[in-house]
């Protein structure tokens, strides 16, 4: 592996289009305080405050180890600040004596916003976050290939799952496995999430048997339940048997960038049912991709995928089953795992070419399994373009040998 | 291993305990939200908020599947609900009508807080984070027992690095050996912080050679380089060679609870100056636990560790090197991996029977590398009892063979 193509490719663009979006949005500064923001915007993963004001040029303020991020940063101008008092000082020198700075309060805690606004008064603190989230929506082609990387994680995974689940393992074995196969192959090795209490495991979210139907992991999804109810997520010590359907749906990291991918596995032959979800899956996994295309909204792939699933009758057991189903047929990625616009019911945003995208429709049976096929793809002019190169299907294991079930 | 065992058993009492708390600080009700302490006072890690008013019994909102809530916890009203409007009709009815909520604003981001505010009012929102994290400060035996399952995981690293930390492999390759080995042994496989940007990886911070002395991970200390600056803390792809130092620092998760060890390792037989470093580590920790009783400030092991590096000359290099010095020799654990009382200097809590506290000496010198002794302790009021099953040293390893180099 290349080291200059692991470290993030920061194009210094970024910094004119979110100063100039400040300025549309009426914002008089903006202090980029989330690791993930300040990563995107200056190039460095050290602890930073990155205040960005229209008109003038931008400053880092490292909390500490400035040399370290003077050697990371495009940034010209970075200070040793570990609070916030030297940035309230350089907003006196830039004469910004009134308005609106604008901090992610979807992401930084309660208390340093609240001594932000005591550090920034008379300056008002509202909400950038959704600036912010729209500033990163569209990837570059240096952050496309980075994420092309991180999917390409998955034929590790897909590479190595037959070796491990067998009857007789422990889900908590074969993640295990899964997880050396992955660090290994490059994967950062943790997920990063903009939801305060959202958590994953490296070896992503392994599931089996009566696991799949069961809620257990804060999300209407399949999560897996865990060792214990104190991490009520992930491999459990349950013993793969003969006949299971095994899911894994996993966060792969590499250079920073998330893939989201997921696959079923039977072990062993099909049924007659599991074929039947596998086809259904399989076509609202095909109608929500083609319901991609720059200017349609949010909602469409989400619309086109649950019309799919009304049409084969198993609309009950869409994205949840009985009184729980998800909203949402799949979402963005990029630093984060769960990057805005979500694909659910009414969403508006219009999709634009250059949005990454996961779309994952699950089909849960209780008494049967689920089935979960998570690909991503980026949104092109002429079309979606996948970044997975796994075939879009259930698998069957037997005797240590995978096969598609098509 | 014991699905009983690894629930987290949690005393009814503890909410009692919170409640008088609460009245004696002058709080008039307390909406603990963060999934930690939600875990410590409920018993469920679902998303939840739990009201907790002095003289009535407490609420727990659950934001959704309030059934697998309700089979979990001991509080006896569980209601469905996804914000804080039926928590605030909650409170109408008991007549809360004046006065403070607490809310953990260092653990909830700033729009939940803002929401929060304007839901609330007339009441008035202050932070109640001090008083929550005083409540979990003192381990009752059953998580003591936790933690001691938590620190054995170590020695599942300890017997197996040998075997893996050969000159020529990556550290990649050791980390991504040793983060399946600790998933096996029933690693929960992540780690949970209070701090809002810290992370860790499964398999911990692992660094050799130069890694040992460069800063790079956001913190004071020895975190690795990476693999990429997006990431820039945990293993590398430098490949180890003869003669180098390595270091394992890891958060080991068991029932929810985290133990916190390091331990440094030499690639062959250790020069005289690692003799010199590692028999001053071992004196350091050595007086540091020394100094831990009930009743003396938190400050107390801080300053006899330093105290110690002085006289043996190595005050220069002791918790970091440069004008870099990490201002603690440990701090507590439990359901996060950093919790408080940090023991620095200055720090005047008194330490108590029943705190399970981390103790991490190192000592860094550029050009030679870094030892690092980090054992879990329970303050009794007999002394120190070390939860750590491992022999306080550096190591040597040759031929697939370790040996202490005391």
């Amino acid at each position: 592996m290349d080291q200059i193509e692991r470290d993030p490719h920061v194009d210094p663009g970024r910094l004119d289009a979110l100063s100039s979006a400040l300025a549309a949005e009426g914002f008089a500064a903006a202090i980029v305080s989330h690791p993930r923001d300040v990563l995107y915007f200056a190039g460095t993963a050290q602890p930073a405050n990155l205040l960005v004001v229209p008109g003038h040029a931008p400053t880092l303020f490292a909390r500490r180890f400035a040399d370290l991020a003077r050697a990371q940063t495009h940034v010209g101008d970075v200070r040793e600040a570990p609070g916030l008092s030297a940035v309230s000082a350089r907003l006196d020198e830039l004469g910004v004596q009134a308005g609106v700075v604008g901090l992610a309060l979807d992401a930084i805690p309660a208390s340093l916003a609240d001594k932000a606004r005591g550090t920034l008064a008379p300056l008002r603190v509202e909400p950038v976050d959704a600036l912010l989230a729209e500033r990163r929506m569209i990837k570059d082609e240096a952050e496309i290939a980075a994420l092309r990387r991180a999917a390409d994680l998955y034929t590790y995974v897909h590479a190595a799952i037959a070796a491990y689940a067998r009857p007789g393992a422990t889900e908590l074995e074969v993640a295990a496995e899964l997880a050396a196969v992955l660090r290994r192959a490059g994967h950062d090795g943790l997920t990063f999430h903009r939801r305060w209490d959202a958590q994953l495991h490296p070896e992503g979210a392994l599931a089996s048997g009566p696991n799949l139907w069961t809620f257990s992991g804060q999300a209407i999804s399949i999560t897996g339940v865990g060792l214990t109810r104190a991490v009520p997520f992930g491999a459990s010590e349950r013993v793969l048997r003969t006949g299971d359907l095994l899911n894994l749906d996993l966060g792969l990291v590499r250079d920073g960038y998330h893939a989201d991918m997921a696959r079923t596995y039977v072990l062993g032959a099909p049924s007659a049912e599991v074929r039947e979800l596998a086809a259904a899956v399989r076509a609202i996994h095909a109608a929500a991709l083609a319901a991609v295309a720059p200017g349609v909204p949010a909602r469409a792939p989400y619309d086109a995928a649950r019309e799919v699933a009304r049409d084969r009758g198993v609309e009950a057991f869409f994205q949840g089953h009985g009184d729980a189903h998800g909203p949402y047929i799949g979402h963005a990625i990029g630093l984060e795992l769960d990057e805005p616009p979500v694909l659910g019911p009414g969403a508006r945003t219009p999709l634009r070419a250059g949005m990454v995208l996961t779309i994952e429709p699950k089909l849960t049976v209780p008494g049967v399994g689920a089935v979960n096929l998570e690909d991503d793809l980026v949104v092109r002019d002429d079309g979606p373009e996948l970044l997975s190169a796994i075939p879009a299907d259930v698998f069957s294991i037997s005797h240590g040998r995978l096969e598609a079930i098509a």
